[in-house]
This record gives C-alpha cells, structure tokens and sequence, in this order.
C-alpha cells in the first residue's frame, strides 16, 4: 500500500463525525482561489529545507552501506562516540532493578537535579575550573544542548548579538534564533584556527550580551590556550566595566575530556565573573542518548543566585523539566571512569597519516574527534561530493560557516580508518 | 562559613587574571551614579519572582514535615505519581546492564525516538484514538512538556492566540510565551467545568492559532464527553474552511490512562485533520523523571510530513535532542502494564468522603489526581494559609486561572488522606 493510499484510507477511517451543514457548502472565493494552505511559519519552512541538507547526506550514507556493506563505506560524518560506556554502568543500573519497586523510584527530581549528583558535579568542576564552585552554582540539564538553550532563553532579549569564532556547531545559530538572538560569527585564523580575540573584540557592539566558545573545538579540534583565553578575560573585564548589561562568557565544553597529547584544557570559568561553562558526559562517559549535562555558573557572578533560579525556572518552563533520573544517576557513578581516550588517539593519528598520505592539508586536532581539512581546488561541496563517489563520507565546511574546508569525524573503528587510505588517494590523484 | 564568606572566598580564587589596566581606572560615571547592574530580561526576572510563589509553598511543606514529622503533615499539594512503576521495569534494567557494554548501547538515537518504541506507539494510539495512525505520525517527545513545547515552537508566530478552557494547567502560559504566543483562558462553568464549546467559539479570531484541551483535566478531574468534543470538532471545521492557517486542535493527555466509574476517555485525535495529541508514560506507568513522551499527529493532516519535520527538528534543535533512550526502553517494555489505578480509585473515594464531611463542595474527578474545591468564603489564598495552618497543604485556584477554588491532590497514601479528616473539620468549623 502506497503512502498516498494509507494517508487516504486514514483520512476516511479517521472521521466518525458526519461534515456540518456549514463547513459542506464550499464558499465561492473557495471556488474561485484555491487555497494556499499554510500549515507552518516561514522561518520555520526554512529551518526544515536548511536541515533536510544534512538528512540527504544521512540518507545517502545509508544508502551507501546498504548498496556497499558497512565496512566498505567510510563514514566520517557524524560525531557518534562509538566505544563502550565504562564497565560500571551495568552494576548501577542492576542495582536500579533491585530498587524498581521503590515508590518514586522514577519520580520527578527538583528541576535542578539530583542533589547528590549537583554536588558531585560542583567538586570536579571545582577542580576542572579551578573555582570553587558548589552545589549551587551547578545546574544538572538535558546534554549540553538542553544547558545552552535554557541559558539563551534566560538571558537574551530580541536583537541580542551572540559573537562565536567561526567555523562553529552549526547548532548554535539555531539555539539562539529561538529567542530572538543574532549569531555573529567571527573567523578564525586557518590553519591552526587558534581564538583571535583581537577579532572578537572588533565585532564587540552595544548589543553584544554573549561570547560563546567551544574548546576543545567542533570542527576544528582546537584547544584555546591558557594565554588567548587570558586575554579574552581581559576582553571581558575591560567590556563589561560600566555596562548595565553584562556579557557573559559561555564555553560550551562537551570535548573537555577528549584531549590529547597531555594537554589538559585550561579553564574558563576564572576568566571572567559573567563566565558560565556548559558540559556533558555525551562523549567521555558514551551517553549521549542518555542527555546529561550541566551549566556551572562562576560563584562570583554578581546576583549569582538570580542566574541560578532562571535557569533552572528555564529548565522546567522549556519542558525538559529535569535531566532524566537513570541517566543522573548512571553519570554519579560513572564520574570518576571515562572512556579510553586512548582509543580515540590511536584513531587520530590513523587518520592524520592517512589523510597526510593523500596529500591533504590540515592542523592536527588537539581534541574532539575531528579534522578540520582543506578541500582541494576550495569547493567544499564539490569535493566531499567526490570523496562520497568513493564511498567515503564528510562534512563540508560550509555547515560550519566555513567553506573551503570539511570535517572528517574519527569516532569510527581504525581498520576503517586504515582501509579507506586507498579511497583517499584515488580522490586525491584525479585532482 | 556563611554564604557570603564563601561566595567572597571563591571570588578571590577564581581569578587566575591580573585586572587590565584599562579597567583598573573607574569611569568618572561609575564614580558618580552607581551601576545598575541587568543580569536577566526584565521579563525572566518577572517570571523567576511568580514561580517562587509555589516554591515557598514547596519550602513551607518542607519546613512542616521536619518540625511535624512527614505523616503529620497533609501534602495534596504537588501532582507527584507516588504507585510503584511495574515490575517488569525491573527486567528492563537487568537487560540493559547485560548489554551496557555494546558498543553505542546508550548512544544518540533518531531525533524522532527510536523506531521500535514509534511503532509500538504507534500501534497503541490507533486504538486510543480510533485512526490509523502509523510510526510516522508519532514522535517519542521529552515528557508532555517537551511535546508541547517543540509543537508550539512548530506553528507559533509572535501575536498568534491560543484558547484554552479555564482554569487551567498553569505551565501552558509559559511554554507559548517562549514564542510570543498569547494564552487566552475561556473560563468553563463551574462546578462540573464541562467543556463549553460555545464560550471557546465566541473567543476565536484570526490570530487564533491553537486551541488547547487537557482531557482528564488538571485541575479540575473532568473528563470531556464524546457529544461536547464532537461539537468541538464541529467548530474546528468551521473556523478551518477556508482558513489559510489552520487552527490546531491540541489535546493535551498525560492522565488519559487514568480514569475511574469505568470512564474510557474519548479520542481526540479524529476530531479534526488538524488534531494533535500529546500525551506521557509518567503517570500511568510513574515514570515521570524519566521523561518519555510523545506527540501523534492526524494522519489526515494537510502536508503532514512537514508537521512531523517541524516537530522532529524542533525536538533538536530546542536542546531535546531525543527522548533519553533508558526511558524509551523502558516504555517500549511496559505499554502493556500500568501502575494500579485502583488504588488511585480508593484514595478518590476516601478524598471525596473526607472533604464531604468538612462540608466542602467540589465535583467528583472523573481522571487525574485531582479535586478543584469551592473554597468558603471565596478567597482561596486565605483558605489555603487556613489550611496550612492545620498541615494540610493544598493550592490556591488563582495559579490555575480560577480564583475562588483551590486544587487538592490525592496521589498520597490513603491513610494520610483518612487521617487528614480532622485537621479539615477544623478549619471547617471556624468558619
């Protein structure tokens, strides 16, 4: 049975009223002008062709692996972490079975979270930040993604200019429009892609409110150094001295953990006190279905506990209500474990010599699990369209706000990583 | 150490940064007129000062259940599933943990939800709702809220109205405020607050946009019969020939499930081609902090795929990203079961008896866990502070649109309601 034919089938199963008198004789404009049906806003017409661009490729990659097999395509599209989550996770959730029968065992939480799991949060975050941040200043949200839209929703008014370097997660520009926000992206050096904040501060206006970073960063895999992040804190103090309307310095940090070469990621909540960090254990603990994450907010934030209230308001008032309670309690066990970054490293240099072997230009990642890579000849579509006719798949820079580039994600098994050397060259020679 | 020692300690630690020169000069306008400082909209800060008023209710029940002891205070204040969730949760988890070790076991999963739970979702709405409704026209949503909120954010345009039967769910104002919709409460008749179809159709304009049910209702238990909800989908007819944007008709159901006197809650969904159900596992299956739930969409809808892309996107891109897949696992293994409803049942009966013999008029709920109670003297703040006065914990009428009435939850242990009886008389007989 066809679509069309399901949908009509429905349609008359789907009506046990008889049509009014009033709505069965058609009015003449009816008649005469056919109805332009407008089921949904514009923007929001828009936002679904914009996003459908992706869901090809999606639908292309599956149709690649079906036609091909799974290990002769070389997906490197989505940033998927694909190892295990620790091995504690079975004995958490065996004791959550014993405890099932427990009245409100899966009850609502407070919209904050789990009080022990804020205050496990607060003391690694106190040491990661190197703030002592407390319980309080810790908010437990949907991923990082529920975290940053509950932030945006608490502190933009319509017009409000958001400053992120660029290339950026092609999301953020979606988070914020939701509430009137203006992305203003700002590039960034090639090809090391290191924060200029010289840059930053030259697109600084009245309605700045945010200045968004992501370290380590997507797509890239730059880490902002402990100098750079030093002087975007005195871009901060210097902006925000005698500004009724702060700005405020949101890091979005889901990569934290994901770091290589013993770099550990500087902090960012010291550097200014409208400074608010944004993570998740997505990617180091392996659960990102499970949507855990946090908003820690810098303790010397002047009426701190008027941030901490909106967010959590905003938390209840978008309808994530609370981060899900198996997931909070999965991540307060799980917190001291993490996935084997060395797994992950092991990925990154098979693909850094396989893509050097290609003859391909890029800056080593310094964590995430992505390449930032030139496209030869500089069109981005036109050349990932070449690498998927050799069945590898990549992101074009241009999602990103930067073309001429694409992203290859390394969170895929390194024999498919390895295998696709050959494919790599063959796009690489017919250039 | 006081809060403000610590905030100032944490202050002193949290700057690694040496204050710039630039700002280590005051302003002479700092000098002369103090900053006044604007961390948040005027609009959220308004927000954050209504919703502390059911925080301090909260504090307030807090406080009594520590100073009292917690079965000497009467709480009917919060909606909170206390049954436990069925058993075979149990089985779910130990399942789970046996495979916590696979690879992406807890990873991302479609934005839609996973396809298994959409299909057994799928097949169970048809049969609530009498219409062929398919795996494509549900989504698996965070909770009711979630659902409401991504649908919302799909059709709304800043100044588009949304009627809704009064008093009323008090969360509906925020969640269409977010997009610059305008909630305009219908009041119903008291004191069955059946649904009045007429009162909803003389408020309707061109900005309608949705019109908003929520069957059993909070607060008032009713149930809306078949005749009145066909005479709604009559209306809807009516004002949709010829509309060029559709008004929906949304039902909001997270108590469907529960319903007593042998009540089987009417379909909504065939009511008209632009009917919308949401609906969660929270209640019927006491999973509320784990928020699964889902919205289905007529299958007969005009252009309804690019309503399940709009809701499917706005499930992303609001921060949702997926319902948590623990949940889904969950929900997708106990469709079947429920908690007891019975019990529920027994606490109704022995509710009902006891605010009878304080004299106090209502009409029996038909659904939910909720009695809307005429309060004496028709100042239902001052009723409730009399009541709380006596440990009994119960909110005011005002939250929900209707002065005059207060909300008495009765998910609580059947005894806390049966030894309430005199603390009711009490506060009866001063009057």
């Amino acid at each position: 049975m066809s679509k069309e034919q399901k949908t009509k089938k429905n349609s008359a199963a789907s009506f046990y009223l008889r049509p009014s008198a009033s709505s069965a004789v058609k009015s003449p404009s009816a008649v005469t002008s056919p109805l332009r049906l407008r089921l949904l806003p514009s923007a929001v017409e828009s936002a679904i062709a914009g996003s459908s661009v992706i869901r090809k490729m999606f639908e292309q990659g599956l149709e690649l692996k079906k036609k091909f097999g799974a290990d002769k395509v070389y997906d490197f599209s989505i940033g998927n972490p694909d190892l295990p989550t620790p091995a504690k996770a079975a004995e958490v959730l065996r004791t959550l079975a014993d405890h099932a029968a427990d009245p409100m065992a899966f009850g609502y939480c407070p919209n904050a979270g789990l009080p022990a799991v804020r205050e496990a949060l607060a003391a690694r975050l106190a040491t990661e930040q190197c703030v002592g941040v407390t319980a309080q200043e810790v908010i437990v949200s949907v991923g990082a993604a529920g975290g940053l839209v509950s932030f945006f929703r608490s502190v933009l008014e319509p017009g409000d200019e958001i400053l992120v370097p660029s290339p950026y997660f092609l999301e953020y520009r979606v988070y914020v429009g939701h509430f009137g926000g203006v992305l203003v992206p700002v590039p960034m050096a090639a090809p090391s892609f290191a924060l200029d904040v010289a840059a930053l501060a030259a697109k600084v206006t009245p309605k700045t409110r945010v200045i968004l970073i992501n370290t380590p960063n997507n797509p890239t895999g730059v880490i902002y150094s402990q100098e750079q992040l030093a002087e975007l804190g005195r871009l901060l103090e210097k902006v925000n001295a005698g500004r009724e309307r702060p700005v405020f310095l949101l890091s979005d940090e889901p990569y934290r953990l994901l770091a290589y070469d013993g770099i550990t990621v500087p902090p960012v909540l010291p550097l200014s006190p409208y400074a608010v960090v944004v993570g998740s254990y997505s990617k180091s603990l392996s659960l990102a279905g499970e949507r855990v994450g946090y908003v820690a907010v810098n303790p010397a934030m002047p009426e701190v506990g008027k941030m901490m209230a909106a967010l959590t308001l905003m938390t209840r008032a978008l309808g994530f209500v609370n981060a899900p309670v198996i997931g909070q309690k999965l991540v307060l066990s799980l917190l001291d474990s993490g996935v084997d970054v060395a797994v992950y490293d092991r990925r990154r240099k098979a693909m850094a010599e396989v893509l050097t072997a290609a003859g391909l230009s890029f800056a080593m990642p310094q964590g995430a699990f992505y390449f930032f890579v030139q496209a030869p000849g500089g069109d981005d579509a036109a050349f990932t369209q070449r690498l998927a006719a050799e069945n590898i798949l990549a992101v074009p820079g241009g999602g990103f706000g930067c073309p001429g580039y694409f992203r290859v994600a390394f969170c895929v098994d390194e024999a498919i990583i390895r295998n696709s050397a050959p494919a790599w060259r063959n796009v690489a020679q017919a250039l």
